[in-house]
C-alpha cells in the first residue's frame, strides 16, 4: 500500500479555506507539557497505541497552536492501525484523523486565524491534547455565536461520517424525492447520516440492523423502515416498500448481509460498499447481477479527497457544516475519553452493542 | 420473471438482414414428417425435452421453410429448461437459440431469400430437423462460396458465444493493444472466443482453468498465459503479467474464483460476471472493492439484443461472421447428436471434462 498518512487527505484540501478568515491575532508562548497518542508498529490498537509527552515547542514561521476539544475514534483509525487500511501509516505515527479545536497562539506570519478560534483539525494527528501544525492545516468554522459542548462535539465528526453518507447517497446515480435507498449497519454514525441526509431529500430509507431495540432511535432520526437481517432480508425489503424499484444500497458489512442487499436492487440498481464489518467476503448471486444488470462499486473518503476538485470539496462541506452546527444532523455519542485513556477508549470502540461513538476528549468540554 | 421466448432475441434484429440479398427463387411442395424438440415443463432438460414429429404443412404467405444443418446446444438454452433464466419461456416451448440451415422454400412474397441459400436462424426453435417461419426469422449469410461442413458447423454458433465475447471485450472502458485481462473457465466456447478476438487486438490473456491438460489447445488459439485456479492465483496472475494494471476480468464461474478474478484487477477495474458454473455465490473481498475502486457488472446478451441499436448489432454481427467464416475464429465441437438423441445432447453437454460445444445436427453434413 502506498505511504502516505490517512489523515493527510484533509490538508490538500484546507491548504485553501474556504469560511471567511478572521483577523491576525498576537501569539503568546508556551513551554508546558503535552499528551499525545503515537504508535511504532501496526498492530491491535489497544497494544500498540502508546501516550506519549512532550514539551510544547516554540511555533515556528506559519505555525499555529490548536487545543483539541474533540475527536472522533473513526473505524478507519483503527483498520490503519491494525494494518488494515488502503494506505499504510509511516512509523512512527499519530493517529487521530480528524476533530474540533481552539486556537491558542498563532505566529505572526498566519493571517487567516485568531486566538480563540474554533477550527476542524485537518492536519491529522488529533489524538492529543494540542496539535501545532502550518495553518493549512486547520479549518476556520463560520462563527457560530456561543456554541455548546454538545455542538462542539458534533463539529468534531464532520469531516468523515457525514461528507461519506452524503457522497454515497449523491454519486451513484440521481436518486430521486419519493425513492427507496437500503443500507445495512444503519445504526453505524453514518448509518444515522444516511437517515438524516436522505430524510432531508424526501429520499425514503430501509435501514437494516443487525439486533432489536434500535428502531426507535433510527426512527426518531427519520428512518422510514427498520428491519432486523435474516436471509429473508430481500423478501422483507421488497415487501416494506411495496416492490419499489430501489436503486441505491449501501453495505459496511460484507458477507451474506452484501449479498442480500445487492439482491434487493431494482434493475440497473448500484451496491456500495464502504466496509467490511462482518470479516467475510460479499457473497454475491451472480444470476441477479446479470439478469438485474446489478452494479457494485467501493467507496473510499481518502481517494474522494484526493481527487475532488476545491469546488466539489466546498459544496460538499457546505452541506454538512450549516446542518451539524443548527442541530439537524448529528451522530450518537456512546463514551469519552482522555488522552490518558486511549487503551480503553479503542477498546470500547470496537466492542458490540453500542450505539453510538467513541470521543477522545483531552479535557472536559 | 418475464414471459418472453428467449430466442425471440435475435427476431427483432433481423427484421432487418443486412447482408446482400438474394433473388426470389420458386417455391416447391412438402408434405413430410418432420422431428422437433418440445417440452411443456420446467425441469431438467434430461428428463423434460422429448423429441416431437409434425407433418409439415404448406407455407403461409412470407414464410420460409429451412432445413436445419447444426444447432448448439448453449448453457443459456439449459438454464432457461431448468428455469434458472432471467426470462422464463412460454411453454410449451420448442427450445435452442441459434444455429444454421439451407432454405428449402420460400413463399412467393418472400424477396430477401432463395432456395439453398445458407441462412443462420434467428427465429428460435432450433433443436429440429426443420424450421418453418417468417423470413425476419433468418438471416441470410453472404456468398461464401463452397462451403465446408466445419465452417457451417462454426456459423452455427455465431449468434451467442461469439458476440458475448465481443461485447466482454469492447463495452467496459477501452482495453488497449498490449494491455493485460484475465478470464476463467477460458477452456469455454466463450474463454476461447476470448482469446481469438484478444489476439486479433493485440490484448494479451491470462487464462485461468480448472484442470491440467488444456494449456496447449488454449495457446495454439493465441492465449499469453494459462493458470491454474487456486487459492494464490491472484498472486500467480501479477507473476506472469509482471504486475500489469488488469482492467478487465471476465468470469462465468462465480464462487472465489469470482473474488480471486477481482482481487487480480487494477486499480478502477472491471470484473464482468456472465455466469455461475460453480453454483456458488461470487465471494467477493470488499476491501479490495473499496481500496482498488473495483467495479463489478453482469453481461446478458439476452438484454442486448433488446437494447442496442440496429448499427451496434450490424457492427458486431460485421466483426464476428467474416472471421468466423474465414475460419478465424472457430470453437471447439465435442460431439454431435441427431435431434432424435437430444436427452444423450443435453446429458454430454452438461458433464465435466468436455472441451468444446455440443451440436445438434440433424442429418449428417
Amino acid at each position: 500500500m502506498t505511504k502516505i498518512s490517512n489523515i493527510k487527505m484533509l490538508a490538500l484540501f484546507l491548504a485553501y479555506s474556504f469560511f471567511t478568515v478572521a483577523d491576525l491575532d498576537a501569539s503568546s508562548k508556551h513551554s508546558s507539557q503535552t499528551k499525545y497518542i503515537s504508535y511504532s508498529q501496526i498492530g491491535n490498537p489497544a497494544d500498540v497505541l502508546e501516550v506519549k509527552t512532550e514539551t510544547t515547542h516554540v511555533l515556528s514561521s506559519g505555525e499555529v497552536r490548536v487545543k483539541v476539544l474533540a475527536a472522533p475514534i473513526n473505524p478507519s483509525d483503527l483498520y490503519q492501525i491494525s494494518g488494515n487500511y488502503g494506505v499504510d501509516p509511516v512509523l512512527p505515527a499519530r493517529p487521530g484523523s480528524e476533530g474540533v479545536g481552539r486556537v491558542t497562539e498563532v505566529s505572526p506570519e498566519v493571517k487567516n486565524l485568531s486566538v480563540d478560534q474554533l477550527v476542524l483539525l485537518a492536519s491529522g494527528s488529533t489524538w492529543a491534547e494540542e496539535i501545532v501544525a502550518p495553518a493549512a492545516g486547520f479549518l476556520p468554522l463560520p462563527n457560530l455565536g456561543p456554541i455548546s459542548a454538545e455542538i462542539i462535539e458534533q463539529l468534531s465528526m464532520s469531516a468523515v461520517n457525514p461528507l461519506t453518507a452524503l457522497l454515497m447517497l449523491t454519486s451513484y446515480g440521481d436518486i430521486q424525492e419519493g425513492q427507496w435507498i437500503v443500507q445495512s449497519a444503519a445504526n453505524s454514525a453514518v448509518g444515522g447520516y444516511v437517515i438524516q441526509l436522505a430524510k432531508q431529500r424526501g429520499i425514503k430509507t430501509v435501514n437494516v440492523v443487525r439486533r432489536d431495540g434500535l428502531a426507535d432511535d433510527l426512527m426518531s432520526k427519520g428512518a422510514d423502515v427498520v428491519l432486523i437481517d435474516g436471509p429473508d432480508l430481500a423478501a422483507k425489503i421488497a415487501e416494506a416498500t411495496d416492490n419499489a424499484p430501489i436503486m441505491l444500497a449501501l453495505d459496511p458489512v460484507g458477507g451474506d448481509t452484501f449479498g442480500r442487499l445487492a439482491d434487493s436492487l431494482g434493475y440497473g440498481g448500484t451496491l456500495v460498499t464502504y466496509g467490511g464489518l462482518s470479516g467475510k467476503p460479499g457473497a454475491l448471486n451472480t444470476g441477479k447481477v446479470i439478469f438485474n444488470d446489478t452494479r457494485v462499486r467501493g467507496f473510499w473518503l481518502y481517494k474522494w479527497y484526493q481527487i475532488a476538485t476545491m469546488e466539489e470539496k466546498q459544496a460538499a462541506f457546505g452541506q454538512v457544516i450549516p446542518l451539524i452546527a443548527n442541530g439537524t444532523l448529528k451522530a450518537n455519542i456512546d463514551s469519552r475519553f482522555s488522552v490518558d485513556q486511549i487503551k480503553q477508549a479503542v477498546t470500547r470502540s470496537w466492542e458490540g452493542g453500542r450505539n453510538g461513538k467513541v470521543l477522545i476528549v483531552p479535557t472536559s468540554l
